[in-house]
This record gives C-alpha cells, sequence and structure tokens, in this order.
C-alpha cells in the first residue's frame, strides 16, 4: 500500500512519518512506499521500514497534483496548509493553498480513478462565535476568519467528491494542538503551548490571558492517532457527513498550570510571567471554548486522558524525558 | 444607481427586474441603469423608466466578470446558477458556474475596489438530512447534492469577502418558489408548482407523492421582494452572519389541494390525478420540510401571509385574474 502525505514536512506530518515508517502498516497493510510533499523539503524518518520518497512543489500549480498521485497512493493525507494568521494577511496565498490547492489534490484524484481514502486535516476554525456553552455536532460553519472560510470549503469539497464517489474521504476538525514543539510563535494561540513548553526547557514564557480562559486541546500524538484511525475506519459509518469535530480537552489556563505543576512542581511552574494584553484576550474570546464531540467518540476517536497526560507526552517525545 | 442583475433571464431575474424597471428605483434611490446578464438575452422590461441594457455571456470566463463590473454597479444582483438536477449530472459545469462563477463576481468587485452591495441567491439545497423538525438559523450545512455544495461555498465567500471589506454582501436561502409559472417541469420539486398551475390553467396535473408531504414555500412576488429587502437592509444587523434563511410557508401537499379548493373549487381541485411514485416519495423524504427562521423576521423578510395568497398572486401575476 502507498502512502501519500501532502504537507509532510510540518508538524503533524513529520510526526505521522516518523509513526508510519516507524510501524511499517497502516491498519493491518504493509505500506510499500511512503512519499511526502510540501513546500520544503520533509525528512526521511531514521529507520524507515519502507523506502520513502521526499518531493517538493507547489500545489496548486497545473499538473502538480496529477503527477503526485500518479502512481495511485491508496491513503492521502492532505495537511499542507496556509496557516490562519498569514492567509488573514495574504488573502490570494490563503485561497490559493488551502482552497484551490485542496480542489487540485481533489481534481487529481478524481481523474486517477482509483477512490483513494483522503485524511483532510480542517480546523475548529470552521466555527465562529458566538457559541453554545458546548459546540455540538450539528452546529453551523460561520467562520470568522479567511482560514475557517477556507477550510470549511474544503470540507465540502471532500464531502461532495467522497458522495460522488470520486474519493473516500474525512475531513478532521483538529483541536489546537498541545504542547506545540519548536520555538515559542507568535500566534495568538501561541501561549498555550508556550507556558508549558519554555518553563519544562528551563525558560520563563508569558501569560497574556487570565486563568478563566478556556480552550480545547489535543497533544500531537492524539493528532498523529487521528490520522491514522480516520485513514482505516468504515467510512460507511459516516454516511455523507464526511467532517468530524474530534474529541478534545476542555481544560482552562488555570487548569492547565495546575497539571504542569503536579507534573513538573513548583520551580518549573514560577517560569509563567502573568502579563495580560487586552488585544490579545479579545481574539481568544471569539474562539471556540468546548465541544460536545460525540459523534467522534461514537466513531472510536480518542481524546487525550488528561491535560497532564499532554505535558507527560511532551516531556517523553521532545525532552527525552528531562525536566529542566 | 446602476444596478447589475446576474442571471437576468431568469425566472426570478425577469420578475425582478420587471418590478425595478416599473418602480425606478430601489431602496428610495432612483436606478440609472438596469443591466440584465445571462448566458440568454433578457427582456427588456416594457415601460422601463431606465435605460436597460441586455448583454450575454460566460460568467466564469476570463476577463468577464471584470466587463460586467467595469462601471461599478451599486447593486449586484446574482442570481445566476446552474440549478439543482444538472448540477448533478454535470459535475464539472456545476462547479464552473456555481462555485467559480461566483468566486469570479466577487473577484471582479474586489478588484473593482467600490464596495457593493450584492444579493446572492443561495438555497435551502445547502442543508441535507435527516433534519429536526424545524431547522433553525443555526443548524449546519451539510448538502447532498452537488449544487448544494456550490451554494454553501458561495455563501463562505460571500461572508468572506464581505468580512474582509471587498464587498457588501448577502446570500438568501431562498424558499422552493411556488406557484412557479411556465411549463411542467420534470424537476423532481415540479409537482408542488405542477398540481396548481395546471389545474387552474385547465389542465390534468400528476401528484406523485402523499397528502402528507411538508415543504417550504414562498411565492415569485415574496421571492422579488426578499431580493429587494437584502438590496437595502442595514448589513450591519447580519453582523459577520452574511447568510439568511428566508421565510416561507411550511404546507403540506393536502394543505396546498385545501386552498386550492377554497380559491378556485372543486372544479379544479378535480383535475389532481394522484399517482404515487416511490422514487419521487423518497427524493422527497429527504428534503427540508419545514424551518424556524426567526432571524430572517426580525431582520424584516415577509414571508406570503397564506398558501391562499400564493395561489391568488400566481392568478393575478400569471394568469389575468382567470381561472380555467
Amino acid at each position: 500500500m502507498k502512502v501519500l502525505i501532502i504537507g509532510g514536512a510540518g508538524m503533524i506530518g513529520r510526526k505521522l512519518a516518523e509513526r508510519l515508517a516507524r510501524d511499517g502498516e497502516l491498519g493491518g497493510k504493509a505500506i510499500s512506499k511512503l512519499t511526502l510533499y510540501d513546500v520544503v523539503p520533509g525528512v526521511v524518518p531514521a529507520g524507515a521500514r519502507m523506502p520513502v520518497d521526499v518531493k517538493t512543489g507547489d500545489l496548486p500549480a497545473a499538473g502538480e497534483a496529477a503527477k503526485l498521485v500518479a502512481d495511485k497512493p491508496e491513503v492521502v493525507f492532505h495537511l499542507a496548509a496556509i496557516v490562519s494568521g498569514e492567509a488573514e494577511q495574504d488573502f490570494d496565498k490563503g485561497y490559493r493553498i488551502n482552497m484551490d490547492g485542496t480542489r487540485s489534490v481533489l481534481e487529481a484524484v478524481r481523474a486517477a480513478g482509483h477512490v483513494p481514502r483522503l485524511v483532510f486535516a480542517s480546523s475548529i476554525a470552521v466555527f465562529g462565535a458566538p457559541f453554545p456553552e458546548a459546540i455540538g455536532d450539528e452546529f453551523f460553519h460561520q467562520p470568522l476568519t479567511s482560514y475557517g472560510a477556507q477550510k470549511s470549503i474544503g470540507e465540502l469539497l471532500v464531502s461532495d467528491y467522497s458522495r460522488k464517489g470520486f474519493v473516500d474521504g474525512v475531513s478532521l476538525r483538529l483541536p489546537t494542538i498541545c504542547v506545540r514543539p519548536g520555538k515559542p510563535n507568535k500566534a495568538a494561540s501561541g501561549f498555550f503551548s508556550n507556558i508549558m513548553r519554555e518553563p519544562l526547557a528551563g525558560a520563563e514564557a508569558v501569560l497574556p490571558v487570565s486563568d478563566s480562559v478556556m480552550h480545547w486541546h489535543a497533544s500531537p500524538r492524539a493528532a498523529v492517532e487521528f490520522m491514522r484511525h480516520a485513514a482505516t475506519i468504515d467510512t460507511a459509518r459516516l454516511g455523507a457527513r464526511r467532517a468530524v469535530t474530534l474529541p478534545g480537552l476542555a481544560v482552562t489556563v488555570g487548569e492547565q498550570i495546575a497539571a504542569l505543576k503536579k507534573v513538573a512542581g513548583d520551580k518549573v511552574v514560577a517560569r509563567i510571567r502573568r502579563e495580560p494584553d487586552p488585544f490579545i484576550e479579545k481574539i481568544v474570546a471569539g474562539w471556540p471554548r468546548k465541544f460536545a464531540a460525540q459523534r467522534a467518540l461514537d466513531l472510536g476517536f480518542k481524546p487525550d486522558a488528561s491535560f497532564e497526560e499532554i505535558i507527560r507526552i511532551h516531556i517523553e517525545d521532545e525532552l527525552g524525558g528531562r525536566i529542566a
């Protein structure tokens, strides 16, 4: 079985590639080839149990997606995207990659004619405030960003192409990924990860919002599991409704900090500096806080066990088990 | 003020053009020019109180939409679409006109830079079964046709381009139009109108479903009023949620027939022949029956007063007041 990861150099793409390379299989089927595609070269996972092709290119360019699926990969993960902040600043680029790029993947797959499983990374950004207390599985999509609009359009396309039998698609609305590895980033949501990752690494982190702010989280490891599960689930169970809001953990910043204290102690927690920023407070107030993701649970998608578990996953996967 | 109707040769486009031509104004502003654009030539309304331009062309073709908005019309009605049945049969044509065409209008308007009011004709086809008893304003969009997917994408684009300040858009989810004038058509929904129009004109009509089937209706006259209201409403009241489910009448086929009897008598009703068709019954079972369109009511959109009124409108507007 051939597997293609579009967006294979990104954070989730890389972790998914590492997992698949280590397992050598997906859903009980041996992977004969893994292709990582992105705008920058992906990294061949060490000790991969199959040949790994690394390709780069411009996804919506004419003929590009067709080349990518020419060898008819049985499973395609489409994770490539211009992220929220950039899609908001560069309207044309966001639509070109997030909308036209997704459509070009679907059109290429339709032309190839082999009806692969397609796992499309969507986002809770398809929802826009005001929200009910917990957002249900039938709440409408009223995005408040271009990124959210583009992801919502992607979902509609994946569902319609699936209904027509051109692809066997699943769209996954990922929670915010926490603890996100790497450098502190300037995304408005960055602090949710920064206040965990930086103190654990011995550095200070700024908390710009109050402790009562609640948000919807999943670990990178859970995200990889969501992808693998979506690639192997019986899609007859989804019917025509191919988009799934994934289960996360709804925790407040205060609960995040309490979990950090439990796992890593007072010394680490003391590295969080409270510096309220009304601008970020306001942005965050418009974000989803909590979902009733019952459908995903029924479909076998599993949330992290607890926020402490999310922190332990970070320590294990990113810090080699050591806290600074 | 210049007004452009894209899809100006269609049923609603024609009636809207006649109304605007007769009024000479919209929202208290004199109309200096009315342009009717479609794939086939529109008809200049008799006695129009302003110059009327009739143009034909292929909307998504390169440069076409830009030409259309070159004179910066202050109000654009975008009603052009490949209808449901055809969009389902011809996948490429449906996406080309309904999705690419709508995007090309938005891009042209964005390039023109004058931020016109845009009224986009969407549809209750953005919703897909299973439904709650009455579909609320926050029910999600899970279309079961390519047409519904394309309209839903159009709504997302109109909202996002509006949020960015490129256009001042309103998307209207029209109820099924009844009584639809013209020849009996083969659309699965045709019978809702056929069983009214044909008997009133002295002809037989076939009713393929049971009397208990409920559906969501508005008269052509109400549809024109929806368009005019949307063109003049204060869009600040819509916020970021630019799509509105319009108020219709939820009536059963039995109630339709009772209304026909009241307005036109037993002789006319006797021209309805019951001929159950399980195929059509099944299609219709997947359609919306009823909405709680509270938001539209709050925004001042008005449904027809009763189904009898819908029949009287047809007799007045299409039959010159005479029943056969």
